[in-house]
């Protein structure tokens, strides 16, 4: 299965670390609009300009998208969509079905396969609510995220005046998944789910205070949480918090039986020394599955929830029945 | 959807009573071996001779095999392949495969599609363990079980001379579990994983000693585990351990970047208090797969692995991509 990588951030990256893990992958190249000369690549994979990438369309199985959701993917996956079986991680929950309809739209138009949304949320949180909401239909569920940083929130803390470098924690709330877990259904708020943790290094001489404020009353991004702002040096913050891990759990609780007498929670949960590497396999293993849809004469926008977990797996059906079944 | 119960055990009355939750299914009817009369269904369903099974072809679009594995379902399933869209819960890992051989050749003969082995485990933690392998190719897995109920093994003590009743619980090690979540990838005997708790009725009069050492020393069942034997009177057998709670873990944990320098765990965990009323939950959800791909035309055998989740879900893809994605 040959793969290319569109974009060369840290997903990309993840895509091509991946190969090594996926025997069946060869990664063709690297599309970046930047200089290409000016892109070093991990293990020497050749590096081409975007703007060459039609020029592959009968080299690559699968190109792999790797922009960011903000401004890049609603323009490049439905500009692909039509040139390339295309897999990306659109991560924007609530414009999914636009994103969906164009992509769609431009896939059929072109004959080819597309999966949007891969990784792990949107992905394979996704299908833990499916799985969990389709046998327990009487129920509840809970999607708790970290510990882990988010980039959005480092962002908002990091345009401060006076502030030079920022990590924000996302922290679930030990308490709250214990009474989801224990199957109470309870009626969390938004700041009873999670916490905020936030290491940031200022500016020599800044006000401390007023920097903590402004983070701690920002709107949207920390007003509604309980929110920890610890000032630290630019030493400890590359020592201790340069590395992106993240994770969370799906916890669906909900009832069988005739009285609604016996409950059951489901869980899923991740724990992730890297987001964009883990991310990245993920989307690697949908590659798979997308070639082989599209060799079956798929076509059309797809998402996670329509990928049979066999196509997967580098494994053969005879393979998974006897291993893992 | 119309659905037909063959057989009317602890699982068949999960399925009657899983219909309460899923209304696009109507139950047709209870088939049983023994004298339709002699079975009073839970919610009046009418219950017919499983001889008059084939008079139903045209009026059932799935029908659940709620037998055993050790001796009905490798008859059944095969014997009813060709006739109905038929799933089963055949959960005897090591002799899968030719299950699904026979049920596959029945099924294409007939016409028909069957889905075998639907449940949780094998089912749900089949799945499970997929999509963990697949999205971490380098790693381990492990899966446990419990705290729960095991039949076998409550049967095995109920055949020792001087008992009377017996209830065995399977528990996860604790430590186990914890150096697996922290990717350990430990290297765990039997022992290790799992301990038993049994509950024991005996006989007034009874060598109690014996008994204990009769169970511990058991080959296959209790001889490789810490097994630990409380004998309790029939009022607290029937008071405390009535119930038919299971669950268990599937964690796997892998590595990525180029030099493995990122450590994931993928985790999925159920804690169920009736054993029989999930399974029952979840073979109703692969029902209605089962009868939409039924209706595209699809025949043969399959297993959890084949079926996407959207299938899954009584709501529509624009649905689940809008609300669970």
């Amino acid at each position: 299965m040959k793969i290319g990588i569109y974009g060369y951030g840290n997903l990309g990256r993840g895509v091509e670390s991946a190969a090594k893990y996926n025997t069946d992958i060869e990664i063709v190249g690297v599309f970046t609009r930047r200089d290409p000369k000016s892109v070093a690549t991990l293990t020497g994979i050749p590096v081409y300009s975007a703007s060459d990438i039609l020029s592959f369309k009968d080299k690559i199985d699968v190109l792999i998208l790797c922009g960011g959701s903000a401004t890049d993917l609603p323009e490049i996956t439905p500009a692909l969509a039509g040139e390339f079986n295309v897999i990306d991680s659109f991560d924007t929950h609530a414009k999914i079905p636009e994103h969906f309809a164009r992509v769609d739209k431009a896939a059929r138009e072109g004959g080819k396969l597309a999966l949007i949304s891969a990784g792990w949320d949107p992905g394979l949180f996704s299908i833990a609510r499916l799985y969990a909401s389709s046998v327990l239909p009487s129920g509840k569920d809970y999607t708790f995220w970290g510990k882990g940083i988010s980039q959005g929130h480092s962002d908002a803390i990091r345009r401060i005046n006076g502030v030079l470098d920022a990590r924000q924690y996302t922290v679930p709330v030990a308490e709250a998944m214990g009474a989801v877990r224990e199957g109470k259904c309870p009626e969390l708020s938004t700041r009873e789910k999670h916490e905020r943790v936030c290491y940031v290094v200022a500016k020599e001489g800044a006000d401390l205070q007023r920097i903590e404020r402004e983070i701690v009353t920002m709107p949207n991004y920390f007003a509604d949480y309980n929110t920890t702002v610890n000032f630290i040096s630019m030493e400890e913050l590359k020592r201790d918090h340069s590395g992106m891990p993240h994770g969370g759990s799906v916890i669906r609780s909900g009832v069988t039986g005739l009285a609604g007498e016996h409950s059951h929670t489901v869980e899923f949960s991740l724990k992730l020394d890297s987001n964009p590497e883990f991310t990245a396999s993920v989307i690697v293993a949908y590659a798979r599955a997308i070639s082989r849809l599209a060799a079956r004469g798929e076509i059309g926008a797809k998402t996670v929830f329509d990928i049979a977990p066999a196509d997967m797996s580098p494994m053969s059906g005879e393979e998974i029945r006897a291993h893992l079944l």
